[in-house]
């Protein structure tokens, strides 16, 4: 069952498109990295860096992910983004963002992210936390 | 059995990097299409600028690709990509890049791209072609 | 005096900034870009792509550029993009950029930018159009 | 009379290019931006973070920048960037980036860098910091 779930809205810019015309792939990673910062911002209802400082944490790194191009964004497009946490494991959850020109879906994504702090031993490494209960039953709250 | 393979250096640089002092993850997308480029430059022996006149292409334009992150680079480090061709379809292929700090796997990227020119009734809409005979054989001469 | 002016309200993104915690100086000229393209756009009354093609144009690209940084910008933070039309000449027009964090002046910028068409004898390149007079009376609606 | 200078070599990839198929402009400050800290590591001959541990700086943050486009640059062109010192003041040095694509200027760009350390009142802030003697010989030699 799909947990906290967040939409935005976003302009496809210029400077987003490549030679033929279309978003630069890159681009789609951009988008969705920020639509999981502001999703589990408004899950937690705190900025990301009161986040990070409240937790100990040094981010929330990617350690997974995919997307299908089903159809390809071009300048002008205004297209959503609903991205929905869809599991939550002991240091890490998952997110899936679906990017949405009107009622086509467009890019589809998934990423696992792991609660990060630094590793005591290796303060150059990151490792990663449990996450509190606090935070796992905003992020998914139909399993708690 | 795999096919055609490239490696290139490349130098993680400042701007690559976020606040965590790690690469920011959409810039390995970055990386990876540049390198599957210079793969197909390499493979065909000739600039994709050319390969896209000659075969009536509007590029290769992703359609699924997936990664997975192992060991973050940072700001100075010096990293080799290895990109591989590991399927030919129809109309698609496969390919799969093995980031490396030195003997360390730092992310593993695996890309299906589309040869795609103009759908011939939808000019504005990109359409599969079959992949010719030539390429494909210089994609996957094991296979041939 | 100056001419048009619109301004806009953007998030500073965890990946827009580097390891030293600031915005990532080229992201000021993404901004900006996008900032020049808004302000057409509103000044003109029609999107970026209609403009390009009712005035058969490839693009206003950038001829001139500078930029000054008064007050870094951080992840988390909340800005505000004023950017002004303050010169129309024949073939191109400036456009001021400030980026204001409250009240703070962070970047100030400064555009020109060229009416660009293509060449006729050179399809390849681009070239200088004159400004017709109905866009030259909406940016600087002061002088007209 | 000009200072330390370095050149490179940069392929325009895909990636940086725009739906007119010339290089996005927030593209050569990225570039530029790189440029610098490869003029700084080689005039200093060792690399940038030995650098920033060795003079306990937080970064050399731009404070302004300018540049003037002549020739657009398009995927698939070899460039060549050559970056020269032009001044070097008390806490700030300014560089010169040349873009060229054969004997062609393509981009003229040119930079004020600060040698910046935490503010000690207010850490979370930047301050310029004197530049170093050594620092500066090997910046300027013609100067010494």
């Amino acid at each position: 069952m799909p947990g906290f779930s967040n939409t935005r809205r976003l302009d496809i810019e210029w400077g987003h498109c490549d030679p033929a015309g279309i978003v630069f792939n890159p681009r789609f990673f951009e988008f969705f990295d920020w639509s999981t910062a502001l999703l589990v911002e408004a899950a937690l209802a705190m900025p990301k860096l009161a986040m990070i400082d409240a937790y100990g944490l040094v981010g929330i790194p990617l350690v997974d992910t995919r997307a299908s191009f089903a159809t390809p964004c071009r300048f002008g497009d205004s297209v959503e983004i609903v991205s929905t946490v869809v599991e939550v494991k002991r240091t890490s959850f998952a997110v899936r963002h679906r990017l949405l020109k009107g009622e086509t879906l467009s890019v589809e994504g998934h990423e696992v992210r792991v609660w990060a702090g630094r590793d005591a031993a290796h303060p150059e490494r990151l490792k990663g936390k449990a996450i509190p209960d606090d935070v796992r039953a905003r992020l998914m709250p139909a399993e708690t």
